[in-house]
This record gives C-alpha cells, sequence and structure tokens, in this order.
C-alpha cells in the first residue's frame, strides 16, 4: 500500500501553519506497518486540488485529505473532491446527530452554516469527529481508498487510529517495524566513516541517520511479511551500529529523553529541582510533560536576573562579580543552591547567553553552563550552541537532559 | 512565480521529523511577495525525487529542494537531481574553502566523506551554508530555476534570504502583502456567519480565517503591482472585519502574543513574575523568548506539590484544603503571592489539570485557573481546555499571555 498525505489549506502553504499533521499520520501508519510515501500541501483552490489528486492517482493507492472541511467558505476541500470524482452528496443521519451531540456537550447552539459539514459523499463511510463540527469521510473513488479529515491536529488526532484499524489495516499485506538507536556527542560526518557499510537501503532493510535535536537517531526499517524475520535482520543491524558505536550510545528507545530521565529517577526515587536562566522554565517543562511528573518534581526556579540568583538559590555574589553569570562556577552554585534550598535529591541548572545579544569577547551567543549536583559531586558542562534565541534555549535544555541521563547511568554510589 | 518547495528525506516523510522548513521559507518568500503553491515531502529515492521533479515543472516555475546534501551515502539528492537534469558536477573552490573554513572554526578534522559535498552542478551558482559541511546552489535548468539546500533548519535558516534577495527578488513582476486581524473568544463557526461576504477569493484579494492557538486569525492577502492599491484593497477588509467584530479583535499585527505583552510591559516599566503548577514553566519560557527579557522579567516559581506552594508563594493551607490545589482562590493567592515575594508590579499564576489522570468528578481534565494579580485588583480566570498533556498546557499558556493583554489593555489606572 502505497499512500500519499495532502494537507489542504494556505495556512499551511503560506507557511503559517506548521503541517504537524502530516508526520503525525506517517508515524501513526508506520506504527501498522502502512507506508507515507509522499507528503503535500496545496492551497484552498479547485484547480490545485484538482491538480494533486490527478498527480496522487498516478503514484499511490491511497489518498488522505486533510483540512478545508469546515463551514466557512474557503473551506471547499469535500465539494472539490467530490466533484473532482463525480460523486453527489446527501445528508448524512448519524453525522448530524454527532453534530447536534457535539453542539449539547459545548453548550452552545448550532450554526446554520454548520449544517454544509453533515453532507457527506453517497456511499461513503463516516469518519466521527467528537472535537469538532466537521466530520471526516472514507471511500473508494478511481480504485483509489480516499479519506477526508479535518484539519486542527485535535480533532484529526483522536479520529486517526480508528481510521488505521477499520479501513488501512485490512488492506496490509506486508509489514514494517522501526528501531533506533540515538547517538550524543558524534555527528553524522563521524557516523558515515565508521559505519558507512552499514547505511544505506540493503534488501528489506534501510538504514539511515536522522538529526535530533542534539542528538542523531540511526533508524533501521525492516519490511516483509514475517516478523521473526523482519525483526532477525533489524537486530543484526542494531548489534553492529551498538557495537561498534558503543561510547556514543544513549538509548535504544523511541522514548523522548524526558521520559527516559524521569524512568530513572522514579524507578530510584530520586526527585530533581531546577534552577534556570536563559532557558527561563524550558527544562522544567520538559521534565513536567511526564504524566505523574509529581513523583520526581516539586518546584523549580526560573533566576533570571543576577539578584534573583543571590536571592533564591543563595549564589555568591563575588562569584557573580569574578567569574560572571555565566560561569563554570555560577552554575555550579546554582545547582547547589536549589539542591540545598528545596532538598530534592538532585539540582540541576542552565546558564547562558541565549543572544542575540549580550555576548562579550570571552563569551559568544551559544555558550552554556549546565550544572548538575547530586549529594557526591557537583559538575558542570560547558557547550557552545548556535541558531536563534529560541533554538539555543531548546538546545540548551536538551543538553542538561542528556548530561543529567549520563549521570544517573554512570553513577554506581547511591544517590 | 510559482515556487514549489521540495523536502527530501525518509524522517520527513516517514514522520521523525515535522517539515518547519517548507513553513519558514514559504513564509520569508512572501514577505518579498513571492509566493508558494505547493509543499512536497519525498523519500531518499532516485524514483522519487524523479517523480516530484516530473510533477513539480509541470506546474511551477520555481523549485526550492531542501535535504540530502549530507555526506552519507543516503543523502543522494544532488547526485539525483543532476542525473535528472542531465548536468556533471565539478569541485567549487569556493566551497572547498568555505569547507576548510568551517572545519576550522569548529576545531575539527575534516574527513573524507565531506569532499563529496564541494561538488556542485556545472554553471550553478554557490549558496554558502555557515553552519553546516553542506553547501547549497541554484542553477536554471529546462527552464525553471532549482536551488538545492541543506535540510537542517539551523544550516538552511541563514541561507534563505541571501538566495531570496540575490535570486528571486530580481525575477518578481507582481507583489503581494499580507496583514491579519487576530481574534480571541470566538469560533470559526461564528465568525462565518458574521462576516461571510468578507471570505473568500475577490479580485486581487483573499481573505480566510486560520486557527492559532487558543485564537483566531483572520489573514487579508493583497496582490498586484502597485503598492498603494493593495494597500487600499486590504485595508478595505480590515477595517470591516474590525468594525463588525470589535469585540473579539486582540491585535492585528504579526507578532506572537509575547512580543505584543513584552512590549506593553517594557513601554509602561511593568515587571511580572510567574508561578505556574501544571504549566511548568512554559509560560516564563515565552515570556523569556523575548530578547531583552531582563527588563520584564527577573524570576519565576514552578509550585508544582502542594507544600511548594505554601513554602515558596505563601498560599495558605486551609485555602489548598478547602478549594484544591485548582480552583479560584488558590490561583488567586499564588499570583498574589508571586507579586508579593518578587515586588513585580504583575503577578501571573496557572494552575490546573492537565491530564491525562488526575480529574475528579467537579474537576475534569483540562480545566484551568489563570490568576492575574495587579496592585488594584486580582481576578482569576477559570477555560476548560481540551487536548493531550502537552496541548493543554500549550493552551493554557496562550490563554494565560490573552488574558494578562486583555488586562493591560483594558486597565486605566496606572499599574
Amino acid at each position: 500500500m502505497k499512500i500519499e498525505v495532502i494537507a489542504v489549506g494556505n495556512e499551511v502553504v503560506y507557511g503559517y501553519t506548521v503541517n504537524t499533521n502530516a508526520s503525525f499520520m506517517a508515524r501513526e501508519l508506520e506504527k501498522y506497518g502502512a507506508e507515507v510515501c509522499y507528503h503535500t500541501s496545496i492551497r484552498d483552490r479547485k484547480e490545485d486540488i484538482f491538480n494533486a489528486l490527478d498527480v496522487a492517482k498516478n503514484r499511490v493507492d491511497t489518498i488522505i485529505l486533510c483540512g478545508g472541511l469546515g463551514p466557512t467558505k474557503d473551506d471547499l476541500t469535500k465539494e472539490m473532491v467530490c466533484e473532482y470524482y463525480n460523486l453527489e452528496m446527501e445528508k448524512n443521519k448519524e453525522a448530524l446527530d454527532e453534530l447536534k451531540d457535539f453542539f449539547r456537550r459545548m453548550q452552545k447552539e448550532m450554526l446554520e452554516t454548520n449544517f454544509k459539514q453533515i453532507y457527506l459523499p453517497i456511499g461513503s463511510h463516516l469518519l466521527i469527529n467528537r472535537n469538532g463540527t466537521a466530520p471526516g469521510c472514507v471511500f473508494e473513488a478511481d480504485g483509489n481508498m480516499v479519506a477526508l479529515f479535518p484539519g486542527p491536529p485535535r480533532e484529526l488526532k483522536p479520529m486517526f487510529n480508528d481510521f488505521i484499524e477499520q479501513h488501512i489495516v485490512p488492506q496490509l499485506d506486508k509489514r514494517c517495524i522501526t528501531e533506533e538507536v540515538r547517538l550524543l556527542g558524534i555527528g553524522e560526518s563521524q557516523i558515515a566513516s565508521e559505519i558507512d557499510d552499514l547505511l544505506g537501503v540493503f534488501e528489506e532493510v534501510e538504514v539511515a541517520p536522522y538529526l535530533g535535536e542534539g542528538y542523531v537517531s540511526i533508524r533501521i526499517k525492516g519490511y516483509g511479511t514475517d516478523k521473526d524475520t523482519i525483526e532477525k535482520n533489524i537486530d543484526y543491524y542494531k548489534n553492529q551500529i551498538s557495537t561498534r558505536l558503543k561510547q556514543y550510545v544513549i538509548g535504544d528507545t523511541k522514548k523522548v529523553i524526558e521520559e527516559v530521565v524521569y524512568e530513572y529517577l522514579l524507578e530510584k526515587s530520586l526527585t530533581i529541582s531546577t534552577a534556570e536562566s536563559c532557558t527561563g522554565g524550558l527544562l522544567a517543562s520538559r521534565l513536567i510533560n511526564n504524566n505523574g511528573a509529581s513523583n520526581i518534581f516539586n518546584e523549580g526556579f526560573i533566576t533570571y536576573s543576577n539578584q534573583s540568583k543571590i536571592n533564591i538559590l543563595g549564589v555568591k555574589k563575588e562569584t557573580l562579580d569574578s567569574f560572571g553569570a555565566v560561569s563554570y562556577e555560577v552554575a555550579n552554585e546554582m545547582a547547589l543552591g536549589v539542591m540545598k534550598k528545596t532538598g530534592a535529591d538532585i539540582g540541576i541548572s542552565i546558564t547562558g547567553i541565549a543572544g542575540p545579544t549580550g555576548e562579550t569577547a570571552e563569551k559568544p551567543v551559544g555558550l552554556i553552563y549546565i550544572g548538575i549536583a547530586t549529594k557526591h559531586k557537583c559538575v558542570s558542562i560547558k557547550v557552545n550552541l548556535y541558531g536563534t534565541r529560541n533554538e539555543i534555549r531548546k538546545l540548551a535544555t536538551a543538553y542538561a537532559l542528556q548530561n543529567l541521563l549520563k549521570i544517573l547511568q554512570n553513577t554506581q554510589e547511591e544517590l
């Protein structure tokens, strides 16, 4: 099965909205072994929709469109798709019931403009949308399976797994499994020179490195009909890579790093507190992404000014004066200070120059110090990053989590 | 000029990486009045690259490819594009110098695998990449302008404006200007019923609503050759919309809300402190997105546990016991507490249930209270949100900023 995902909407094509739906759908479909081959984004225009359908039906067998099902005049995906395939629409009773129910739950009045949303192509299957007014639908046309979804991710996402289970899975004859090895402290070029023979497209296996935020992921994708054979193929590559690049491996899971950190802390019953300057809460907010964060996190501080570093964390004025806020010494005192103040088992700090202004001859934009304090020791790590203010802040947060994880993994003593 | 942006990379097509390059490039091009009409994402495969070029050259005149210029074997964009257009490559001396310089600046050793990167199509113009090893290039082929860029956003972004200035601007004969009106507290359906006659594609103007995070933006896009005429056209629609939907308008700028808040606070010389529970630092981190944040922000607190709300912010234990951590009363005490503790002019708090667990019969997942304290008054706002844990936390942050802005705009007294 070859799938094309088409996002319809000026907001996507003009760049106001990042097309997160396409990556979401591709990832979900992959879990079931269904492969997306193309993403396309087009404007809300008849000729563009027609052109995209002309192109898609010649290169894939399943076409998923999202966006343009709303109640406004510029929402014309459904109407144009029907015109393209010569399909009439009819009122869908179940869709009407769902719509009424939606407005009842929202305690809002249904509007005249919403009525156009319950008309679906004759012979299509309704895809119920519990989080918005636009139902989806799926039908066969010109030998393609064609599915229509609403654009807002909060509406599309909860609808998508049912769609896969009911309409995609029954059509699959080949499956696919993906695993990854995550690496820290090594670039793509160096990876290429160390495992060049393992990268590329092999029989039933594809191996390629991808840049993550502050790390590189090597993904191994196996195809076939037999699960055991696919897994055996993948294991071969995974073992080869993990063995040759042992010192750089930081995980082989699809979990984001804050989840891995969370599980480590939870397993060892450790708590952590944060003291952030330039990242301004990004580190704490990633730890709190974990449902159950209260098991490992009670409080954190954003100490943006020097005075707040002194008042809240007990950083010494002399240290700030002698070394500056962005220094090994201040990162250390922040980490120790927050650990002491909160009684957490671990204190972690970030201080740096996120830019675009604020650099000096010795301290360029992108200079970051990360302090990590445990009851046994306190270390500070210096990293030099580049990018926009926000990119540097996000990268600094990722490096802090990664260094924290390294320390958690490598500390033999009880923390 | 019609432009198609093609992202090449399995990581994009399989959904591991969200294609932020396409939206970035589209937005930048629009600033100059150049319009992107299609985004496509394809896998790192010869047949897909050929197919995408076949399609693109029949519907646009300018093709921008990004990704697949790295040093590894799966990076084959440049080679395949050259094969498609029958172009030979040659070593580019300037690219070699830049590459050497890059490794000198990074204090790293250049690797054998990097050498393939300095070969460019004969007759192409080099696009210098100062943040990575893959240079870009631009050339004419089969009547198209074709440009190749590296995939990592940190490398592509700094290269892109020079490219537009040097290679796109000279070709434009028609310009385009976009403005927007941002609305809070009104949905797309209601907008459609109030300004239905203003939405749609008119002569030289397109008007459409887009969903932002917690707000709706109505974008007005004007086309033409004469700047004044375009602006006059846009103004007509902008005034009509602003007048009819006056009570919902929160801005007509392209600025993100934390910038608007920042400018308000800066103009009035006000400082703000944050006290966050479920958002865990997201609100502070958005305020600190602003370069110059130290003018308005000194410190903030993440008080995730009840005890930390008591210890740090002085929330009363009785209030927590009587009303629960997620309540008007606690939001108020958090906002007042943080204002008092830090001496800031404004204290803002967020407490809520981000889920997926933790809901009770009275307090569902998505229930959020936002407290805003000034020296004159303290108000709490309740909102009910839905989505994943992370979506709810982001939305809660957006609502906090929007309510803060409303209070800043509507307070007559000096704060």
